[in-house]
């Protein structure tokens, strides 16, 4: 099976198991495990913030940084189809108890006059704007890269306001890759940042979230709290560590490899593709189909290549590290031949 | 100055004083109050329910009512300015930890296509869908009462998805007096049903929560927690009983003035109504017109009406009970003299 | 029957019934109540505050306290049979998300010492130690004054330490009437004070919160999202501020009715006082008597004396407004009859 | 230096560290990962548990339970001195919403008659009784252990009272080896029981919870929240596996370690244990000694034996698996010599 379900099922390679069995580590509760110390301070200074924390995946790095942000009875400004408003189970309220703003959006660009008009004036009805959230690349919007047009009026709204900015950056790299820009250049829109060791990089756990120093501080309490305190953390942040130093340069072809699916979709299937395909995620919309969501799942899966259902008419497909050149030979003539099955 | 800012600004009458100073009256938190408990019985039988519970204000029955149906992680779909998103401080999410699930809507009306898709299927990434939220009238749907067929949708998704529906019916009444139909059947849509004593009515205070028997029961453990456990309030039931028993037949008084207003504004100024004034809230938009919503509001605050800007470039104009005939008359002036003046 | 239950079960006389038939009303969200804006002036001067607020409950003003106060994940020092802790359920964890850290106290005093010691350093296990509270007079502890030199060491320890102090003053004009204190010298230890209008005072509805400018403005916006933003809410405040005004100096009298009937049941029945009667609560331990609480609280009742049972084994009797001369002298005739009768 | 301070330092050794590099994996969010899955069979069996869950910590699997067990606006009944009150950062309250009911403990051991006082009858002040905590070994009873009479008494009140009870058993296993009982019947008196793979197991990370079926379902969509869904989590639970699978056998040998290094404290220096040692914690009272406790950890350290600070007069000595024989022969002469050295 040729998984194309997400770019979260990627397996470690054997220089990462090696780098696990060899891993120097000591109890991270007490700071003490060198290899997350050394990660903490490689991912901070790629992202050109003043430090860095290891958590165990991308919710608990969202959810740390609303916990330190914002507080009870706030509002996070973000688009209708965040990853932290549609797939985190809700923690955003039930853990911090803040309210999401939610506003429309194109590929995860929100109006920028619709996002000044959702900030709160001071009022006794009214809760507080306590952070504005970005989601880039952004997931439901097909792997879109936020504009620096976009970042760049983002940030001067919140600095008129003097609100924070989240990056959700748990496919930052993607963008950096799509657009040539470095990492530090995207992460400067915001005061935090996460991304994730385990997508396209290829890491078995992990991700990461980058700020200030006492940002950081007061971030390692709340994972404490989530329960991501980890003791020898070092066997897993060692290949964490390993897959951004050295995996970076890769997803280039997982975008490679998408844009030819995407063509391919587009030109010899009745699916639509309706944003254009940037990154390493496709989806691909039913609507125009003969066949619908489920059953491209199904026909896709009996074929030998898995999808999800994304929306209730569209499907998604993520190109990733354990999906090869070969392999997307092999799916580019399972969907012509579905394309011509209709 | 004539007061159409809104209708919770009404002050007592002459019996509603008399009824306070002569009320009979107990420990509520024993439920020892005489006053409440007529007033808790003749509401839940008004509106068709096994039990009522008297609460301080619209916000707090609407807060006991979330704290009772859901729990933390749950999501309540719900249209995308309803007052309990937009005025109640995120306590839903502060307090009960539940996220709003928000929708595009019209005059308070949903796509029920939409609706249904909202409601979220079982995965470990995705909130329950605890409730879903109605509110009739709609305030910034400009007083708009939910149609019945609407009702019946929404019911009978609610009943397909297992999933509890409440309504924020703060002007539930007015919708009663605007179809023509009985609060019960409006309400029999609804698990439970909050209303205000204090807007329409004209009650110096209080709204009541309505539900199953084993609802209120919970909820005026919830109440409590909220700090509305109060002790002789039967000197607030009192003139709130009276606004309930008398008072509800006086609502066309408003609507009518309403229309004769929305009729001036459309025909004689620059502003714009875009939906018909169907109750007592005028949401006159104020992009037609060579005045801002600021500035409108400044000029009839001159000429000796109050009216609030309600969003960006809109005011909204509220009758109530006092605001006489006469009143209306002296506002039809002062708009005509404002829209001939531009 | 003599209703000696509690203290918040009397009944508002003719001057406080006139005094709300006739009260100058407005729009207390909008803060236009001037009957409102009086009562909080003058609660604000009277506890030597810079500001103050009405709430509907001791409740109320208690959880607006500690929103206003602390954040999620932050402890409140108390000691273990606190008000807040036992009787207004569990909000303080539910909806502040706080965790009380308990310490156990006699007649309301902890151990400074023990106090001190759960004040928490900084460790990424450990909560933040985020308020100090008093409850003067302390109800579980018998209706115990706490002493001055005990809240003069509770003011240098959060000093030292830069903790806020809160004091739930229910009683608060209790402790100044036993001690002869004016009531601005017992709230100058705490940062915030609430105290009730409902109980001694015989006000029917209210309890205010008091302390600084901005405390209270943030403390309004908690109150609202507890639903207690109320509307014509001077209907209330009017007897509420006579109350104040003129009734702290009757509660000597319910102080010496207390320590009659305290008299009485110590020499004339098997039950055992442990702490002395200070003020108007007296809390009498069934552990020695051949009644067990449940058989002293039917026995009272049938000869007509409401008491309730306290703890498994103890009954309260509370002296009161309604409670006069002529029914302590039947309650000492019941006490004496039935102390003859084991 | 010889590392006392936690049974948490310990390395994961060398047949762990090829475990990880050889594991088979799967992305564990949906529920595809061999290993994960096979330790969460062989975990629940082990418990006679319908079903067990991996968790990076035990406060992760502390507080997953807790968000599946209770409400918010409810209580946990427990020692004062539970793990979970002292050392998890007040998450129970932050993010259950829940309130600690803590009720003092002799070894971890609170008095039936207290804890049954402490459920709480129905009432509207008060919060509902969610849940009784034990806590066994525990922690700062001195890694005592739960007696069986005990776990029969609060089961039995929990059966009666219809509540569930969950078993903070981070150190279960060392239960099991100082009774000699399995440690299925051991977690047979617990609705819930958490246990940790990274404490004298040695595993490098992670927790297990386990309960019915049902119980776990929701369990794994609190811990998705809290942001433990791990991708290819069986790197981590390779070694837990074994680590459950092939140690448990060695926490004799702490055991031994700690009850000769007791002897010697109590023999050879003048600090107190008031606790007999039945595990692999030491709490050694300082308040008899010439030394303070935090000499004591300063001079220990300066001879190479690391120890906590456990209380402000105690310090804590815990034996693992990466102490060995030698070095516990090395302490003796540690003690010895400053036990001479008044």
């Amino acid at each position: 099976m040729i998984d194309l379900r997400s770019d979260t099922v990627t397996k470690p390679d054997d220089t990462m198991r090696r780098l696990m069995a060899e891993a120097i580590v000591g109890d991270d509760v007490y700071e003490e495990d060198p290899t997350v110390n050394e990660l903490e301070r490689y991912a901070a200074e790629l992202l050109g913030k003043e430090a860095a924390l290891f958590t165990t995946s991308g919710t608990q790095g969202n959810q740390a940084a609303v916990l330190t942000h914002t507080r009870p009875g706030q509002e996070i400004v973000m688009d209708n189809e965040a990853h932290v408003y549609i797939y985190e189970g809700a923690a955003i309220s039930a853990f911090a108890g803040v309210q999401p703003r939610v506003l429309p959006h194109e590929a995860g660009v929100v109006d920028l006059d619709a996002m000044e008009a959702a900030i709160r004036p001071e009022d006794v009805h009214y809760p507080e704007t306590g952070l504005i959230w970005l989601e880039n690349t952004h997931n439901r919007g097909g792997g879109s890269v936020l504009p620096f047009s976009y970042l760049t009026g983002v940030r001067a709204l919140a600095d008129e306001y003097g609100i924070p900015v989240h990056m959700d950056g748990a496919r930052l790299f993607n963008a950096a890759e799509a657009t040539g820009r470095q990492p530090a250049a995207i992460a400067a829109f915001a005061d935090s940042v996460q991304f994730c060791l385990s997508k396209g990089l290829g890491a078995p756990v992990g991700s990461m979230l980058a700020g200030t120093k006492e940002f950081i501080q007061t971030a390692r309490k709340k994972r404490k709290m989530l329960g991501g305190g980890l003791r020898q953390a070092g066997v897993i942040a060692a290949p964490g560590l390993y897959a951004l130093q050295e995996r970076r340069g890769r997803l280039k072809e997982d975008h490679d490899h998408a844009k030819r699916l995407a063509h391919v979709i587009m030109n010899d299937t009745d699916l639509t593709i309706r944003h254009d395909v940037e990154t390493n995620i496709i989806v691909a919309d039913t609507d125009t189909s003969s066949r619908s969501a489920a059953e491209w799942v199904k026909a896709l899966h009996e074929e030998g290549a898995a999808v999800i259902q994304y929306k209730p008419e569209a499907v998604r497909f993520t190109t990733n590290a354990d999906v090869s050149p070969d392999d997307i030979d092999t799916v580019v003539s399972i969907l012509q031949k579905l394309g011509a099955d209709r």
